[in-house]
């Protein structure tokens, strides 16, 4: 994390929630942080303070890529946190001084958020830090650093929101071809809903765009599924706006 | 601005849009802010730096109230802005330390954003500024002070999109009788269009919810036009979701 030619802005930091679809569940990156004195290690969102010379998209972009390795990810700005009590908890200051070197005060948070398919694992290992992806299911009850529980929670919530008013964008997580159950499970992951089978085909149908194709999945040991796929221009050119 | 029993930090801000419409046009709330040594005076949002114990969502209630008198007012949190230029300006840095007493480097600030019914004028003085509504049509003509024309830009394109994905939101700023030229006109003011009138009138029709009343606007020197209402149990009731 050190850097000779930047200087950091202790004030001000990026932390980035990364949600992934690996087909079947909806996990988040995390990064472990291991305390060695304390001989304890537990987990973060991947983040850190800003350098005085970058803008936040930037600092976004460099630090996700540093502590996970991942490239090319569109991050979104969502939220900003700046409860004055985020930065209090010892241990959490303490790592942070030890990691930057710097005196450690009050530090107000900028959130970014990205939804990405899972295509491969990813472990990446520096000096102080593992990056792995963790359930979402399992947030409830691992305790994030500082707020970032709170941070994280609140990214799931603007995913939710945006796939309501836009559900096309489930389409961006699945192979060109998919199955209803790949669907109906990136749904109900990001939803936190269990939909009903019938109920939800019926419903997804709606969506302009998407349709049954004249393929079965192949090798698979049971009887082969249909296969689905959307077409973005028939949903641009069909989905009736209410103003246009 | 100046409070014996806090601390500024010098290194967050919060930047208030508030948007206004009057039943015919859409206003955005501006600080005048007279630089007396250069005799000068130019436009800003209502904003400053933060006290080093308050938390973002209280500096913006706070701050808009310091400005404008505003009070009451659901100010919601949409983007935060951190060019490591936005704060060079020598003016606005100039004007920002006298008004401080710090010293003013790099300056992150986190916009939030009002959309309310113009009720009254506001007209508001204090010691520095004074608070006035300006039409938002006018905000290209207008140079800002710091990066105030692309944060109010933002804040403009963040309503629009809210307005796209849940169109009834628009009945908030209106009286509860009203015709479909104060709705048209508001629509318009947000979205920056010029509907045609039958069309308008056909498309927004599809809102659950919003009825006509066998009743006409009283009180006016021409051919009385038709009133409407919108009743948000209706709406809700109604409103196919998608997804339920």
């Amino acid at each position: 994390m050190k850097n000779s030619t930047h200087v950091y802005n202790p004030h001000v930091s990026v932390d980035c929630v990364v949600f992934g679809f690996d087909g079947e569940k909806l996990k988040v990156l995390l990064i472990e942080r291991t305390i060695e004195e304390q001989n304890f290690s537990d987990k973060k969102l991947p983040g850190s303070i800003i350098f005085e010379d970058e803008d936040l998209d930037e600092a976004a972009i460099r630090i996700l890529n540093e502590l996970t390795g991942l490239k090319n990810i569109y991050l979104s700005q969502f939220h900003s946190f700046g409860n004055p009590q985020r930065t209090k908890n010892m241990r959490d200051k303490n790592w942070l001084e030890k990691l930057t070197n710097m005196k450690i005060g009050r530090i107000v948070t900028v959130g970014y958020v990205a939804l990405i398919k899972i295509s491969r694992k990813i472990i990446f290992e520096s000096e102080n830090t593992a990056a792995n992806w963790y359930d979402v299911s399992s947030l409830k009850s691992l305790r994030l650093a500082f707020d970032h529980n709170e941070i994280a929670d609140t990214a799931l919530e603007h995913i939710r929101h945006k796939v309501k008013s836009e559900p096309s964008m489930l389409f961006e997580l699945l192979p060109r071809k998919f199955t209803m159950t790949q669907l109906r499970n990136l749904y109900d992951a990001i939803m936190g809903t269990t939909s009903d089978v019938r109920n939800f085909k019926k419903k997804i149908m709606q969506i302009e765009g998407l349709e049954q194709l004249d393929e079965v999945q192949k090798d698979v040991p049971y009887r082969a599924p249909r296969l689905y796929r959307f077409d973005k221009k028939v949903h641009k050119k069909n989905t009736r706006k209410l103003y246009s």
